[in-house]
């Protein structure tokens, strides 16, 4: 019988919030598949910054995924054997590999894999990794007022915040219903201590309603559009035994995303935001309670 | 001098609330923009029914716009003397036109027509006509549940119910800061009576967050994004005098918005509103209450 390994998927994982979960999550043994937006944004992913070796097993990915070019993306006949296939890098500890020579470094292998790909590691073909996790981490900001803001730029805000959030949460649903079909077919005893499946959508405190920003207008929208669509996700999910939530972070001051932002509106969103100012690390936190939080 | 005379735009004009509203506005006195989604569509737009003539140098237009393919829309270089041109048709009332024969039909002329243009009455070259309100009323909705919906329809609902709201909105505003500025320069007395430029967005109350439905997440997603750009708008247009505002109406049983739904999400839906009915004169009613309330 193969023994389930679930997996992370994380977007927007190179750098800010998404950098800080797969952190976190490989940290506590997840294994990661972290995607961001080229082959030259993943190749600044490394090891033991962004990725850990903590338990036997683990194993990591990385993945260059356009999500400004949506619905281009989703495009399965693009694909080889009608899969979405995109191209990254797999890591993979020298400690717990059979092709090691220095447990120090790390292995990374250049790789073009579908997006969902239950053979991980041919070298331990009895496990079989699976989707348990999905992280919508990835955004993007604005800074112009509405009159200002260009339709392309109008176009990437959606695609990236929030209807590639959508075309996402709909593939992983998908496989984790395969998956928990199968627990239940085949009579499997899931893997111990491992959470229901869970996906969770990175908003913004600007997506809330009570705070808000002029020049922040279709960021905040596509912000408000995950809230809103994640509550109703979380009524359709249930049945199926998947959680789904979303997360309004307040102002992470040192994100690549604030910094990107000119002086006065940074200013603005500081002495707006009042004392809802935290940082990467306490939110990669709360998405590690949420996932591993059984009753929720 | 010019005699300013304001035009309302309505989109989604056809059928449901757009209907309604184009009826009140223009048995109120205002000259109408209606568009519709397509030739065919907007050929079923009638006066006396959709639209009214009770004022002297009363105007209609109907044009055809196709909002679920934006951003193609929107893109000037596509059309005539790079200007965003549409075909439609004009109404005219024969009692107050100098070609009028019969009093009791409206003259209705093809035409083929820049959204935002002027020179309405060729006929009266003393009037200017200028768009002094736009209201966002084209809406599709959506009965399946996210991992059934298409990305075609995702992008659809997304374009439709929000995308097209925001160049509308740009694009306007930016027609309307022209007019204050030219008042302003001119020293032109506005109109007597007209209210000041004003946007109303119509999302609806599956935008707002108490109520949630299966098979709407896409449908309330936008609804709420439409909600939360219009606040952020609203504080980026005060300045210039404009008012941006977002209704959020009940459950209207009676439009074929509703009608075309199946019969459970019709009865679910039903249970969920209580006492959030209401009816597409209502709205109307309320659009006009709205527009014509200068202190907001």
């Amino acid at each position: 019988m193969h023994k389930g390994i679930p997996i992370a998927i994380v977007t927007g994982a190179t750098r800010g919030i998404g950098k800080a979960i797969v952190k976190k999550l490989s940290q506590q043994g997840v294994s990661c598949l972290g995607i961001g937006s080229s082959m030259e944004s993943i190749s600044g992913i490394t090891t033991n910054d962004h990725l850990h070796f903590t338990e036997p097993n683990q194993i990591h990915r990385s993945m260059a995924i356009d999500l400004t070019n949506w619905p281009q993306w989703t495009r399965r006949q693009q694909q080889k054997d009608n899969k979405l296939m995109f191209k990254g890098y797999q890591y993979q500890d020298p400690a717990t590999s059979s092709s090691s020579s220095d447990a120090d470094a790390t292995i990374r292998t250049e790789i073009c894999k579908s997006l969902f790909d239950s053979q991980w590691s041919s070298s331990n073909p009895q496990h079989r990794y699976y989707v348990n996790l999905l992280v919508n981490c990835a955004g993007i900001t604005q800074d112009s007022v509405s009159i200002r803001t260009s339709t392309e730029m109008i176009l990437k805000i959606l695609n990236v915040n929030f209807a590639s959030c959508v075309t996402l949460s709909n593939l992983t649903l998908k496989k984790m219903i395969k998956w928990q079909n199968m627990i239940k077919r085949e009579q499997l005893t899931p893997p111990k201590d491992v959470p229901s499946p869970c996906i969770i959508n990175i908003s913004s405190i600007l997506g809330q309603g009570d705070i808000t920003l002029p020049g922040t207008s279709i960021y905040s929208a596509s912000k408000a559009a995950l809230i809103q669509y994640t509550k109703t996700l979380a009524q359709e999910t249930e049945t199926w035994g998947i959680r789904t939530q979303s997360m309004t972070p307040g102002l992470i001051p040192n994100t690549d995303m604030i910094q990107d932002l000119d002086q006065v509106t940074r200013n603005q969103l500081t002495k707006l935001m009042g004392l809802n100012v935290t940082s990467s690390e306490v939110v990669a936190n709360d998405i590690w309670d949420r996932y591993i939080r059984r009753d929720n």
